[in-house]
Formats: structure tokens, C-alpha cells, sequence
């Protein structure tokens, strides 16, 4: 595909949600313009001893969460945790949550049992957070506190730079929350501009990978530790925008099972990192392998694979805990690339709205 | 398939796995001959005040511990989390963890980032407890108190019988925390005649359904709050077992993106229960027929789904809470006979091994 065909004319499918991956690195700029907002929350955290983080969301606000846990548990070692949603609201458990920080994400700030959640959980004594497009939004007013994503609206239905910054909102109040606030800020800046400087290259290797795999139908998308989420996050766009059964899985729960599945038309997406999760997911990189699967290598360390069918790496951020931030573009923009060459429109996909009121 | 069909004979492919099946109800009698070392771990857990449960585990245990989110949340009202294995494990972070009850499930015993986790946790102040088919395996050893599955050994791959079993320990535990423990092991012994007077059926039924899906690619699993567990261990079935990428989600997720994938050819096979989530299960249906894709109803309320093209409905336990431990095993016997129809082997699918050691 040449350089031209690469920005489709405006109002093509998939135009809007090219356009918001894109918007990425300034939305990011945007984002730091609260930091102020951020270490306010995490003052009140600190103050109120509110130290076990609970995190609800849904979709991609899920999998952001996921990326929470080792934002909270790496910065200042607290443990964070997916909340069962169901459980407070659907099964009306009443838990204690004096000691808790409850954070809601949600894009629209409209979900509805997220909103029951976190209105639940401030009556039940926790510190609530909302982290959301629309601070004016229901959860924004429910929460004690919103965080604003400052992503500006957001039109493609698959959520695209509302999902990395609120990776950026967590990551960010992490960092305050283990006084290493400016480090942080400072990491998110220059995340925006390696990603700024990337994201033409990283166009046309995802646009170039998109014939291949025009008729796959299913797919394993692997990381572990701070890129699970990128693995969720990927594997939803492609189910999204694609119509791919694409699932999530940590580099070992491949090996509990799943691995079984695989075949020469089944390909595996694997996020890599230049840490201690590196070792596992080789190791799972050549299960794959061997079950004769094509694999796609991304991440920070994609070169650390061997023998991989594609590599698309992304620049290393500092710190490196940063890095889904970046890792989360390719796929994305494979996601665009793909949808395309199967007649589909990224932007609007068949079945889904914008705002979900799903209960 | 007429009755003598559907139980193949010895060394057959799936014979093995058939067989667990069958065994369940007589694993879950032994397992209460066991109680008395689950009142004892939870009477620790009770004197030590070590209120927040943090479970770990891969594949099926996995899958049972997200049913221990609930069984903990429901009966004693304790906060439970999947806990991050990478964090502790990989990451090398030190959590502060008095206070919080760890337990570690694994069927061999043997799983090694679920040793190294429960050792580190152990340091760190928890009160650890094993789950474990292997009561003097590594992770049985390591922990202070191991329960033991009591399944006898446990030879097919794919986990059928002590899968069931550690759900029963869940609420077992749950229910001592919550004093109730004879309420739920009443329970149990009823539940396991439940499942015994329904298997025969329920195999019929699920042999029945194998043709039509002989060749489905691909599959969504849905359930919700305590069903949810169930949702990820049928998937995990068909995975390994089927080799049909099948992905589980939660009720109000599938709305979040995925429904976008759905299509004729896309079945979605849904777990309902006759409670508050209810409503969300079968919004959920409706979405998915809308799409034209194939709904397959099972779970205490299957009949509630409506336009469900199969139904593969289970007793209702008391307390409901215990349902899992029969809705499972529609899914496993369907696993059963698709993985005979599609000529796979069941008890030793290729490129697995039962005891997984990836890190």
C-alpha cells in the first residue's frame, strides 16, 4: 500500500478512528494540563489511608484497569484490583469499603452499572475517583472527585485515545500516590512525542500486514504483566472493527489449554517487554510456534522473539512501566488496516453504539 | 446417538475425560470428608483477621477462582481478588500482605509461579492456605494449611472433577467464614445427587448437539456473577478439548464490542440464573440473535432465554450460590462429544501435557 492510500479520503470507513490514533500524542499533552486534579485525588487517597484501589469499568475502560493493577502495585505497592461489579450491584452485597479508593472509568461516564457502583461504594465509605470524557457526566458527579481524560469527543465507536489516556490518568496517579508524580509527568511528555515521531512508520507496517490476514478468523493476542491490557485492549479492536474472535491471554494460561487450539491459520499477537515477563512469553512465543502458528511480535522488546512472521516494536518509554502507552498503537493500527481490507467500517461497527447502556 | 453409543469403549478417544465426568458427584462426597480441615483454615482466617482473599491460579483453577470472588463476597461479605502472580512473582514487588488470606490452587501441586507466589506471601505475613489434588506437592508444602481436592487422581488433560471440587472448597471455606458451613455442605451432598440423577440425560442431550457444531470455528461463552466462572471454564473446555476459539465473557462486556464479531456462524452459548442477573443474561440474548447468531441456553433458569436453539438446563442447588458446580457440566459433556465428532482426543489433546510447568 503507498504512502497516499495510507490517509483515506475524510468520511471513508475507518476515517474517524484513524483520525482519533492519531490525536493520541496531543491528547496526552492535553491530559498533563490536570495533573493538578491528579495529585489532588491522590492526596485524599493518602490522607484518608485509603489504600486498597478499586477498579470498574467496562470494555476498554476494563482493560485500562488491567494496566492499573501493576500502575498501583509497581509505584507505590499498593494492591489494586478489578472489583466484581455484579457483586455490589446486581447481588446488593454490601462490603465495607472504608480503606478503599474506588476509581470508575468510563468514556461517556455513562454506564450504568458503574455509576451504581461507585454511588454505592462513596455510601459505603470509600474515596471515589471517576476517570471520564465527560466530567459533567453522571459518574463525574457521583464520584467525590473526576478526572477529566481531556481526550476531547471521541467518534469512532472503538475507543482509541480515551483508552491510552486513561492509562496515562492511572499511571499518573500512581506515580503521585509514591511521590514520583514529575518523573511520571515527565515520561508521559516524552511517551507523546516517541509516539508522534513513530506513528507514520508504525502506519505502514500495520497497513502492509493487513492482506494477509483478510480472512483470519480467530486469534490469541499474549502479554503479561503491565501489557496484558495491551493484549486485551488489541483483542478487543479486532473483534471490534474486524469481526475477528480474537482472545486475550497471559503468556501462561496459553500453556493451561488454550495453546491446544492453535494451527497454521489460527496467528498469535505477542506483546514482548524487556523485563522479567520477557522469559514467559519467548517461552510461549515458541509453544506457538511449534504448533505451527503464525506469530506477529510487538511491543518493546519485538525483536527479543525470534522468529516472528511480523515485528512491529515501539520506542521504550521511561519509565518503562510506560510502555502500553506505545504498544497498544500497532495494534490499533492494524485494526484500521485490517478492517478496511475486509469491507468493514471502523468507525461504526454493525450492532454497537458509542455509548453503551448495556446493564 | 443411541444410549450404547455414548459410552465408548475403554481407550477410546475422551474415554478418560467421560469418566471424570462421571466421577464428579462421588469427588464431591469425598471432598466432605475433608470439612474439618476447611473449618480449621477458616477459623485461622478468622483469628488472624486476614479479611482480604487473594486467589491465584492458572486455567481452570483459574476459572474457580473467579467463583470464589463471589462465594467469599456473598457468604462472609470478605472482599476476593485474582490476585497479579506477575506482580509478586515476576516483578519481584513487596506487598504488604497481613491481613489478606492467600490461596493458592493448583491441581498437581506443581504450578511454579503459583509456589513462588505463595512462598513470597507467606514471608509478606499472609495466611496462606493450598488447594490442591496433592496435598504433599511443592504448593502443599509451602502453604501453612493445604486442603486437599480429594478427586483421586485426575488422568485427561482437560480438568473436569477437580475443577468442581475446588469450587466446592470455595464455598465450603466461604460458608465456615460466614458460619454456615453446614448449610453448604448440606448443599453440596445435595448437589451431588443432583448432578447424578441428571448426567445420564444430560449426556444424551449434549451428544445430541455435537453434530451441528462440527465445524464452528468460533464461540462466545456468557455468564454472569457467579455463572461467569462457569462461562470461562466451558470455553476453556472447547478450547483445549475442541479446538473452537471460544472466548468467555461477561453478559454486559459482550454489549462492550465483541457482539460486533457475531454472525450465523458464531454461536454464543449462555448461562442464565434465576436472579438479578437474569436481566442482563438475557439482554445479552437478545443482542445475539439480533446478530443471527445461535444461542445455546444452559444454567439453572436456561428456559428464561427465550428463542434459545438449544437447552440445556441443570437443577437448582440451595444455596444458589453452588449452581457452578452443576451448570459446568453441560459444557463439559458437550466438549465431550464434539471432541468425538470432530475425531479430536479428548483425555490428551495435542500439544498439551496435564501437569504444566510454563513459567
Amino acid at each position: 500500500m503507498s504512502q497516499a492510500e495510507a490517509v483515506p479520503p475524510v468520511g471513508a470507513p475507518g476515517t474517524q478512528f484513524l483520525a482519533e490514533i492519531h490525536e493520541q500524542p496531543a491528547a496526552l499533552r492535553r491530559l498533563l494540563e490536570h495533573e493538578e486534579t491528579v495529585a489532588r485525588a491522590a492526596a485524599l487517597a493518602i490522607e484518608r489511608n485509603a489504600r486498597l484501589i478499586r477498579l470498574v469499568g467496562h470494555g476498554s475502560s476494563d482493560n485500562a484497569a488491567s494496566f492499573g493493577v501493576y500502575a498501583f502495585g509497581l509505584l507505590p505497592r499498593w494492591t489494586a484490583m478489578r472489583d466484581a461489579i455484579t457483586l455490589t450491584v446486581h447481588y446488593d452485597t454490601p462490603l465495607d469499603m472504608t480503606g478503599s479508593t474506588v476509581i470508575g472509568l468510563s468514556q461517556s461516564g455513562r454506564t450504568p452499572d458503574v455509576v451504581e457502583y461507585v454511588a454505592r461504594a462513596r455510601a459505603a465509605g470509600a474515596l471515589t475517583i471517576a476517570v471520564t470524557n465527560e466530567a459533567g457526566s453522571e459518574l463525574g458527579t457521583t464520584a467525590e472527585i473526576a478526572i477529566p481524560l481531556a481526550a476531547e469527543p471521541e467518534l469512532a465507536v472503538a475507543a482509541t485515545k480515551t483508552y491510552v489516556n486513561t492509562l496515562a490518568v492511572l499511571a499518573l496517579l500512581a506515580g503521585h500516590l509514591a511521590d514520583r508524580g514529575d518523573e511520571v509527568s515527565t515520561g508521559i511528555r516524552r511517551a507523546s512525542e516517541q509516539l508522534e515521531e513513530v506513528l507514520p512508520a508504525l502506519e505502514r507496517s500495520a497497513a502492509g500486514m493487513a492482506l494477509p490476514f483478510a480472512y483470519t478468523g480467530r486469534m490469541f493476542v499474549i502479554g503479561r504483566g503491565v501489557e496484558f491490557a495491551t493484549a486485551r485492549e488489541i483483542a478487543l479492536k479486532l473483534l471490534e472493527t474486524c469481526r475477528i474472535a480474537a482472545e486475550p491471554l497471559t503468556a501462561t494460561d496459553l500453556a493451561h489449554g488454550p495453546v491446544a487450539a492453535l494451527d497454521p491459520l489460527f496467528p498469535v499477537w505477542a506483546i514482548a517487554s524487556p523485563d522479567a515477563t520477557l522469559a514467559p512469553v519467548q517461552e510461549a512465543a515458541a509453544r506457538v510456534r511449534a504448533m505451527g502458528a503464525t506469530l506477529v511480535a510487538s511491543g518493546t522488546a519485538a525483536s527479543e522473539l525470534g522468529a516472528a512472521a511480523y515485528v512491529l516494536p515501539v520506542p521504550s518509554p521511561a519509565p518503562q512501566l510506560l510502555s502500553p502507552l506505545l504498544s497498544v498503537v500497532p495494534g490499533q493500527l492494524f485494526a484500521w488496516a485490517l478492517s478496511r481490507a475486509r469491507g468493514l467500517d471502523a468507525d461504526a461497527p454493525h450492532g454497537l453504539a458509542k455509548v453503551t447502556l448495556a446493564r
